[in-house]
């Protein structure tokens, strides 16, 4: 996929450690995938909190602020995705408020689809808002509950909140961190010498030399304070609903998603492809790099070589060249080119990960019978997307979703290919096991959660 | 004065008019006096509002955002005063906020000699806040007080606070403005063409062609909306208090202040300095630009001649290297350097508009003697700064001002100065006329109105 | 190989079309992987030349400069390689000087190797240099050439210069290309519509749309004129020196280079190393992604599976934090993750393109097992790299290149693995045929041309 | 006046002194005034010179490079004048070169007049040229110089310039001085305990607290090595020829220029002026700051009461929103308010010190009458500028110069002013004493050196 799908966010925290800032800056290069519109973070010295954030990459947050001026025992850090609209520095995090509880900074990965409501609602009781973001509306209704103390207030307000939500509050001296009852998005938890770490993703704590303890149950509420860790739940839903997407494309394949090996079930997908879809070509190539693990999967199981067709070129990020004719194109064709050599004279199979709007594809597709392959055949990995995500992923509007408005033959023709074979749900539920337990919305129009009243269903923190 | 008083804030307001972006933007180049921290603006467009803000100066705003792109019909500008501490882009103004009556965005410059106490208050009712300006705590109560429409609900919560104001609002479609009821800060309005025009001061107005018409009242709340300009009272206290450091040093001698044309004012001032404390030397320098009126009212009244013993860079801004060993006096040296021409073999007169910590007069002194003066003998505009101001102005602690622990005697020791003159307290009121209706607290230690708890008194906006 | 080998700049020009400096720009970030230090291009309208360079990437070339304010008819780019030391805007590419043959720009691929002896001489006779660059050294010698025209004075200086260059000029209304007689570095033509464009490689023509035509032949000039292109020979070496090392890492695999597909040759190579050093693993990973070509050849020749084992993170660019203890190893961490499900319990071969220092492998090594990796087999697609290199390629002291003092046995030892196996000089050169054509003077220490006399080895253009 | 006339240059160098940059960026501070465009510094640690530049003034010179990082024992600085055309950092100073005499760093001061003659010579010997700088054609010339050593070199290179310069050079362990024949522009030298310095101006001595020795002589070479000073006279013109512009208005009045208080001879010119043209009016005005010497000398001459009647805003420099309509009026708004209590009712005298086209003297003389005045009448301290300067000076070309084409009288009417006086050139030579030693050429037409053959007569360095 080409800027079509965007990871909605990564959050990070670190208690009690060393080089706080450091780490924590670290871990967010390798939860950089989930969010590159903002990064940020927060840290606490023990008594005050100070936060700095950062329009763009973790490299520019690193070049703009000098991260060796702040010391702490405990912080928090955030990646954000990038998106047209209300993108500015207001809405990045962690977001710092003062508030009866003292301070708090806040790290939040998800969508809450009754925020419209909620803050409509504390509109109306008198509260103001100086961001669009999800957290502004969360730290509102921890401030103005009754409670013993903080960790308690946090508690009773999340209850309030329904959709995704995987949060790591900081106050001067404690962390708190919780995960939504139906486990939407990954959070988990290892443990680095002295100190504890929660990460969206275990890839960070790879890079950390962080050793994974378990993920954060859906409906956990962790206290960690000197004192070490409490964990107690604060809800409990008749099901869970991990998102299936972050097996598909989202999570880095490194890293342990929902307690399964991300890579594992990717390659797993491939093959189950394989099964369902097979073909008749010379190679499988994939569309690199999110689609090269299931690519091999479908080339083992299917005994068809696995070539590299297609390069990537390295240095395509976020700044290009104003829109004009064409441009379009010209973006896939910065990104991706064909290698002759390999495709020339070949029946290829192509296997991607998704399919949203289609046009990448189909230029791709182009691209390779420009490059003399025979025929060209797309494989996917996971189903047709067909409805929008209000979870806290960033689709495009469900008419642009290929699959909503057109069969795969359809689309097959859109993309002017000799075939497209998609994964079944059940097929890729296979692969996942307890396919119960997963969200699957996006292809199967069954939802967990109330979905809100609106369209604020691309929100992210 | 280097660095030793500051200025809390500029506002500017206009409503129905034309390039209204670029206009205020010119407005607070006029105002850039008032406040060199940051300096921002928010503008509708009848339907949305949107703010840009830089810290530094106004020419920093305009290279950082492009401002043809912000169309609108009304806005508000804003320049915020530089010291150390809390100095960050989330204290900068205008604040835009959301809240049940809609956008509103403020300009504040003031100081709220409550905002603790009520920040307090609201903090315990649930409220969040996410900068430590004042500002954030008048939109809160704004946004929590129960009332017809949004004027009302202004009127409403600025009769809580205490202390200095002269705000101006924009709500998508209307213009509010208010001063509180003692008068502390300036704050005038003018025509241009059909539009109507709000600022600190009147040099604002020159700059843009706009006719002054009247000052704001003291108590006075503005609505300016499609259907014209309304007035009404809000509170009425029983006393005036403009502050009269206004004339002194503060304003910018081309503006008409509190009504009165701040040059008199200022040469008066002179004048009458010279007759409470003549002296006998062969030239009256000032020390520049401050000082340079009542120096030239001074040479006036005491047939002494005016001349220019002190040329001020006019390249040294706020950009310093950091801070070693006798930086302060490289600070001075780099401001200001002693004609010795005009100095040789001279008594000399050095006319300063006011003492805060001395420190730069004791260096500029030495300099002069330096540059071959035979005698120097200081003489200030103003009587002896000994108490701190809770009403905008951002002074060194108390424990600093010279006068607040040393007699004239000792002070001129101090200096290492021949003589040592002070303007008296009622030789300053005589210069104003109607000396009731002025607060000299910093002076006199008459405070006019409640003063607050701790030492929020030197917040801006 | 991580930040070990340095490609020695791309160059590009294009005459005679459309948006010209869009499109060079565009070439260059297909050029990027051979220069990341800095950017630039100058372009020509047909009276004058101007030159725009950035340090850092053709991205921040784009930022810094509106690129749609040069227009003009033809135009060279540039990209140059980064290393620590000499790296400042005055070495950036193009040079653009005025002399008798008026304006003249230059981009420079290659080494001079008598560059020093050339620059004493000119200094000795009274020139002066503002750059440390090869370029510039080059255009001193065209100003000083006795000629008819410019194209004579090029064409009779460039016979003085030993060693490798590919370069481009641009006087007001001609472009010149010129390569030198051994043909080190590549140089391809293509047209693009009415237009020519030369390049460094091919990947750049495809981007642009433009067909490649042929290479630029070893000692050949070309005279590109609003008359059409002349091509002569200017030189006649008795042998070829094609840079072998552009097959093993530099070029990119996409391109053709030395007129064949070099992700031919390279997977060519990995055939040829499963040959000649056969292993006994369960898997065949790669160090991604320099090397993925050559591994799938070695899994196709071995039988063994190919793997993605080591996952590439996206982000890691040039910026990084300042280096304290353990940078190296974190440097690595944070390009590279292992996947430890692919690794677990596994014999695994990794295939890399080239040792150099040895470093980063040894950490990667190390990385693998503590993945649960059973056994380490290294494979290099290359033979062992025992001398420094004078034609262009930034290589470490040649006391820093592991082989120079280890043999393989004890290099594997030295990273800690079960076996490590080179490919021989011989089967290298039977991948790409007709060896004698090649330079591989850094394996084999057989230079083809003169090597200079002291350490400007390293000077790109 | 605004924008009309540049200074061209000024330089300092430092010979063995310590805290060298950061004395010489100080130093380059209190030149500012001679040039805004560009501010650099060369430093030598004995053993390699580096050098830095920034666009914009010497603050931001200090915010872009981290001076603290360039030890040296010596080293030499420069700021450069702002114009519209060839304005780029390759023009900026110092330049640096290298070649057969070592490293040699130059900062310029003047304009060469036979540059172009010069240039296109050295072009046909083979010269390469990268800037459009006087400097690079003066290093040509040493570097190409037949000599025993460097400082013979340059004193023979320097004898083929005509023209004006003040040349500082350093290689890595000497520093040399020189100044033209006819001493155009001021050069001092100064003593900072055991370091040598010279400026172009002397208030840069008060700044560091150096100790003005004398001025460098006209045709006076300076070596200065660690054995210490060696003067000698490399040239011997039959006259002098001092800007005498300097005096008017491009020197701070607080330095020494031509061994005369500046300050002294500005207001030499400004009684002379009140003698010559008096006037009936009830105030004298400046406009500020460049003319209130003068103002001060016409007020005591005339016993007219001095005022100050326009207020001249610190905060205007050199970041302007970009020309619409109305701008040139908008910018002398910014820079200029009138006082109107001051001007009301009144018969004002403006002292101004030169007019050049007159455009900003007619929107100030608009301005004071819309504030009030009665009557305007302008005097200015300098005779009518009718000649183009080939010296240093960047004049508008002589078709824009208000003298060149229209009478006083007529210049009178243009400006709607009651009535206009000029010094005489025989009055203002009498102020400087000695009046055949100065250059009068803008106003008097009589050059006293070579003044070249085409444009080039703008370029600075
Ligand atoms: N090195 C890699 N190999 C395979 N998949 C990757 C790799 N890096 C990222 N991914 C997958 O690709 C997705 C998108 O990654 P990203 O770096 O944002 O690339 P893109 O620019 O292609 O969107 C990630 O969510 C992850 O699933
Ligand atoms: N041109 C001027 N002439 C006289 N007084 C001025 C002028 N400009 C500003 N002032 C006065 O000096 C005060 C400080 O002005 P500012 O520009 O901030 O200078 P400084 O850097 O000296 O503090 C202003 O509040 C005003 O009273
Ligand atoms: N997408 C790709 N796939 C395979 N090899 C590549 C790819 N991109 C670049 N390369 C090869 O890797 C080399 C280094 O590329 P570069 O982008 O600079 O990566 P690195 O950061 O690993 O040095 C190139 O010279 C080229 O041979
Ligand atoms: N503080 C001052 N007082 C009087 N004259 C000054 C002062 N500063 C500079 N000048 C004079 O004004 C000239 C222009 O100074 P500059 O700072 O560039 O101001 P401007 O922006 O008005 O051109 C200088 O060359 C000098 O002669
Ligand atoms: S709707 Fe799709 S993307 Fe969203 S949470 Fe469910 S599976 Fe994930
Ligand atoms: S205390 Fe002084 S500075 Fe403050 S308002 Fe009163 S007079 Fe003004
Ligand atoms: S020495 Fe090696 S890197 Fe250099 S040109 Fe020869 S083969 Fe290429
Ligand atoms: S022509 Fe005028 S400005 Fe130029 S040097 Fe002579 S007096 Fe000075
Ligand atoms: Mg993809
Ligand atoms: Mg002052
Ligand atoms: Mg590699
Ligand atoms: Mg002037």
């Amino acid at each position: 996929m080409l800027d079509e799908l965007h990871e909605e966010c990564g959050v990070i925290g670190i208690y009690n450690g060393d080089a706080v800032v450091r780490n924590i800056t670290m871990g967010l290069y390798a939860l950089q995938h989930r969010g590159q519109e903002s990064a940020g973070f927060a840290i606490s010295d023990g008594d005050k909190i100070r936060v700095r954030k950062s329009m763009g990459l973790v490299s520019t947050l690193l070049r703009e602020h000098n991260i060796d001026e702040f010391d702490g025992f405990a912080g928090i850090g955030h990646v954000r995705y990038s998106t047209t609209g209300a993108s500015t520095l207001a809405n990045a995090q962690p977001i710092l408020v003062s508030c009866k509880w003292g301070q708090i900074a806040v790290a939040h990965n998800g969508n809450i689809t009754n925020a419209n409501e909620l803050r409509a609602e504390m509109e109306a009781d008198g509260h103001i808002f100086q961001t669009t973001s999800d957290s502004e509306i969360l730290l509102h209704e921890i401030a103005r509950t009754q409670a013993d103390d903080l960790g308690e207030a946090i508690k009773k307000a999340i209850t309030k909140f329904t959709g995704s939500f995987c949060l790591v509050f900081i106050s001067k001296d404690s962390m708190y961190v919780a995960r939504d009852g139906f486990g939407f998005r990954p959070l988990s938890i290892a443990r680095m010498g002295k100190a504890w770490c929660v990460a969206s993703e275990t890839c960070a704590f790879d890079l950390l030399g962080a050793n994974y303890v378990r993920d954060i149950q859906p409906g956990e509420f962790l206290t960690i304070t000197k004192n070490g860790l409490h964990s107690e739940r604060f809800t409990q839903k008749d099901r869970l609903a991990h998102c299936i997407f972050e097996y598909i494309y989202f999570s880095r394949p490194d890293s342990k998603i929902f307690e399964q090996s991300c890579d594992k079930i990717r390659r797993k997908m491939g093959k189950q492809l394989a099964k369902e879809c097979p073909v008749d070509a010379d190679i499988v190539i994939s569309v690199p790099d999110s689609a090269t693990t299931a690519a091999l999967g479908y080339a083992q199981a299917s005994g068809i070589r696995f070539e590299i067709g297609l390069l990537r070129n390295h240095y395509v990020g976020r700044t290009f060249i104003d829109p004009t004719q064409n441009v379009r194109e010209q973006k896939v064709k910065l990104k991706f080119n064909p290698i002759v050599g390999v495709l020339k004279n070949k029946r290829v199979c192509v296997v991607e990960d998704s399919i949203v709007r289609g046009t990448t594809l189909k230029i791709l597709s182009k691209m390779l019978r420009d490059a003399g392959a025979l025929e060209v055949h797309i494989r996917i990995a996971s189903p047709p997307v067909a409805h929008p995500c209000f979870f806290g992923m960033d689709f495009p509007s469900q008419g642009e979703l290929a699959a909503s408005s057109m069969t795969p033959n359809e689309i097959a023709q859109m993309l002017g290919v000799e075939s497209l074979g998609y994964l079944s749900v059940e097929g890729m539920k296979e692969c996942t096991g307890e396919g119960e337990n997963y969200c699957a919305a996006c292809f199967d129009n069954d939802y967990p959660d109330y979905i809100g009243t609106d369209a604020q269903k691309t929100r992210c923190g």
